[in-house]
């Protein structure tokens, strides 16, 4: 089955709603309604050696990662984190590898105002699990479901980055650091994703690549999508590295960027844009535009068919 | 480093505490407050291969175990669930083993009005984590740290029932049933919990074996206790098993039960006995008091020297 089968299938049998349940499985996050003008948003990622990172990657960089993709999830849900919970289960607890994973945590839970107040420590196979809960006020988080046609599409820093990062690190090198970092210490768009919750009318995050994220959020708005490659932020050294098509695979198919996709009506581009560039020095790429269904690139103008190589997935 | 040592650790070294932070790391969950008069409870917990089940297990049980384990810890904070996020980490998803999962999840959720709102699925080794999240009235939850000298000591159900059907599976017997059924199928006692939050001094699940978590009860309380072998709801098929020293091993350090262990204050102990009786069917065994601080176990009137065998543990 693929996971997108076992989420219908859990949907589909499993009790998933109830008086009060604003959002349920299937987006980034889940919403409830907790009190008049306040609703509360849960995430819960899991990440595991070999699916999520390498052998050789520092437990320093796990204890972030894991941190920063739940992160990633509540700002693409436009809401505030407050509460983690961790769970840890290893085979074999050593002192060192914990202390700094637990590092690692502790520096990007403190940037982000977030504390860790429960969880559970087992032991098993390598397994890290965190649930994030956030606060939004009513009615303002961001779902997949909203994009409307002739919205445009809008994507925060660059893409393909942490998957050449990853593409570098299985060759065994370690630079240029600038995308071993991508790969191994992310940021969440948590600022962002906030100030996005009174602009944007869907939003998505960048996890599993951006092909596969932005037909995610354009099939649950029931829209297609045509965004412009020469667009996208691509660092110049993805292209420097690979043949024109191989990097554009890599910034469309690979994994772990952690940006925000999002869409914005077009009568508010102007207003946004100015915010935006008062607010964040984060890059903002406009790349395209909501279309009635069918999606598809351009480049340089022409229609551009991307080929679906899976590219340095595990 | 053993489990208690990697919690202390994280609770060092990690920011755990900020403002509407009731109860953070160290108990059966967290409490922060959400709006005047009401507080949101948070328990999260994992269950892999071999550390909570066996290879035979039916992903049926599995699915129901991973609820009654989580619901006895929202259990032990007098807490009403609510809302549950499921993390399934699996090598590969066959369809009718994560079907039979869902059954089983599905039928103790519904049982217990709890909706399945979030999560994720990835590929990696077999690991379930469930995160539920409810609800209690301000103040009334129950920890593990308040029990008061004098305090008697009480525990539903029976003790050692799923330890000694782990024994019968572990030698290839399916039966007694009962025994069995209570290690694959355990029924986690939420309604007696949210009743107790109205009488229970302190209050922890029975999950690590009756010794283990009274120990770590009394230990948050700085307190001691003194426990009445002969009062401990033991069935009589676990004295026709073994020999009485290992029969009482088996109780008290079997784990699995998911009864809750609490105190009351001597006071209360009529009217608290008669509501619960007006109430509930579930066996009510008042089997011990309160120390100022060593504990001991009597039997047939005289002190009881429990060996620690780890008996049964996987």
């Amino acid at each position: 089955m693929k996971e997108e089968d076992v989420i219908t299938l859990i949907k589909d049998m499993a009790p998933s709603f109830s008086k009060g349940v604003k959002l349920s499985i299937g987006d980034d996050g889940s919403v409830v309604e907790i009190k008049k003008g306040m609703e509360l948003v849960t995430v819960l990622d899991s990440m595991t050696l070999g699916t999520h990172y390498l052998p050789q990657t520092t437990s320093d960089s796990i204890g972030h990662k894991i941190f920063a993709v739940n992160l990633s999830d509540m700002a693409a849900m436009g809401a505030k984190p407050k509460w983690a919970h961790l769970s840890l289960s290893l085979p074999n607890a050593d002192h060192s590898w914990i202390e700094k994973f637990v590092k690692g945590a502790s520096a990007i839970a403190s940037k982000h105002d977030l504390v860790i107040i429960g969880g559970d420590t087992i032991q098993g196979p390598e397994m890290i699990s965190l649930s994030i809960q956030g606060l939004v006020k009513e009615g303002k988080y961001i779902t997949r479901t909203n994009a409307k046609i002739g919205d445009l599409v809008y994507v925060t820093g660059h893409l393909g980055s942490a998957g050449f990062g990853l593409h570098l690190l299985k060759l065994g090198k370690n630079e240029p650091s600038e995308f071993i970092q991508a790969f191994d210490y992310p940021e969440p768009r948590v600022d962002e994703g906030i100030f996005l919750s009174n602009y944007a009318s869907s939003m998505i995050d960048v996890s599993d690549g951006f092909h596969t994220d932005l037909s995610k959020l354009t099939k649950a708005s029931n829209v297609g999508f045509n965004v412009s490659i020469d667009q996208l932020p691509i660092r110049k050294e993805i292209f420097d590295h690979f043949n024109t098509d191989d990097a554009i695979s890599m910034t469309l198919s690979g994994g772990d960027d952690y940006e925000l996709c999002f869409t914005i009506p077009e009568k508010m581009k102007d207003g946004f844009e100015q915010k935006w560039n008062e607010k964040f020095n984060t890059r903002l790429s406009h790349i395209g535009i909501i279309t009635e269904s069918s999606s598809g690139y351009k480049y340089n103008g022409n229609d551009y068919m991307i080929e679906n190589k899976n590219f340095e997935h595990f």
